[in-house]
């Protein structure tokens, strides 16, 4: 990896906010290429997301659906929410499980890291297997509308080869929840 | 899914253009709640991509290394690219993996569309299976710095396992690769 970060490299020289929201920092940056050419790059800086899978004892999976402003759709979703500032991933995927579904668990696994769009944004996501399901009653937002429901895998591959999971940290989670259900991948508690 | 519009969806009241890029389009929308309060949303309006699943005849799938300057890292990545203003996705993915990989592929076949930030984003990706590939030779921008390569499916496995696939669109590809190679899953020629 240290000889093709060397030929692979972008350098940035010059960099500027272009928008700063309250989800959103955007910048412009002038980077120098492998090749000594300028160009520019527009970026999104995001704090990060947590992902969590939820498996019942049974093999279900417990899921949302959301309405997704930006693209306008109702998505089928894991649970997933923002990490607040200074706040460790794993704290924010028991918050957003809680908050969003109701349910605490009792074991959490890291599965996997999830980068959604490298192309443009620097945001990584946290994805965790959550088991050992308690109900305890959910603590949305009063601006917050979604509806929780659960499948079983053969219904969650259905989902998949049906084309009606297009969110990206779903399929991902859906697919880890085949290896795990299935083919017995096996990982270390955290 | 009519009802669940009516009960979760939100309305567009006002529109902001904050920051337009070469890329990314910023906009920030006033919008109405299902419970009459109004709240922001930060988006980007994207053109859209096409990913390539590039799978060869002995079951191998191509594909590259790339330095990607968001997230500050180098990914693994399936070939992809934005769609041109006007273009069909097909064409774009024929377009692209032309160009980053040297082939052209005889059978396309389409598989599912991924949403990669749904949270923030408009952006769908079309996800493509390409077969009966031929290498001709690739056509890089000179300012276009990745290299491509070949795993088994086995190896694209255990790079999944080993939190090695970070790139979201890629993640999700593989596992199709799995599905298409082991279990058989087929679907209807382009």
């Amino acid at each position: 990896v240290g000889r093709l970060l060397t030929i692979l490299n972008s350098e940035k020289i010059d960099s500027k906010t272009m928008f700063q929201g309250k989800l959103l920092h955007v910048q412009c940056d002038t980077v120098e290429l492998p090749n000594g050419h300028t160009s520019t790059r527009e970026i999104i800086r995001h704090q990060g997301a947590v992902v969590i899978l939820p498996i019942f004892e049974d093999g279900s999976i417990l899921l949302e659906k959301q309405f997704r402003y930006a693209p306008k759709q109702i998505f089928i979703e894991l649970p997933a929410g923002k990490i607040d500032k200074g706040e460790d991933g794993l704290a924010t995927g028991k918050r957003e499980l809680l908050e969003e579904t109701g349910y605490l668990a009792n074991k959490w696994t890291f599965l996997a890291n999830i980068y959604p769009a490298i192309g443009y944004a620097d945001e990584k996501m946290d994805l965790y297997l959550a088991q050992d399901l308690n109900f305890v009653g959910h603590q949305r937002d009063e601006d917050e509308f979604l509806e929780t429901f659960t499948v079983t895998l053969d219904e969650a591959l259905e989902l998949i080869i049906s084309n009606q999971i297009g969110d990206a940290k779903t399929a991902i989670g859906l697919f880890w929840a085949e290896k795990i259900l299935k083919d017995h991948w096996t990982f270390e508690d955290e």
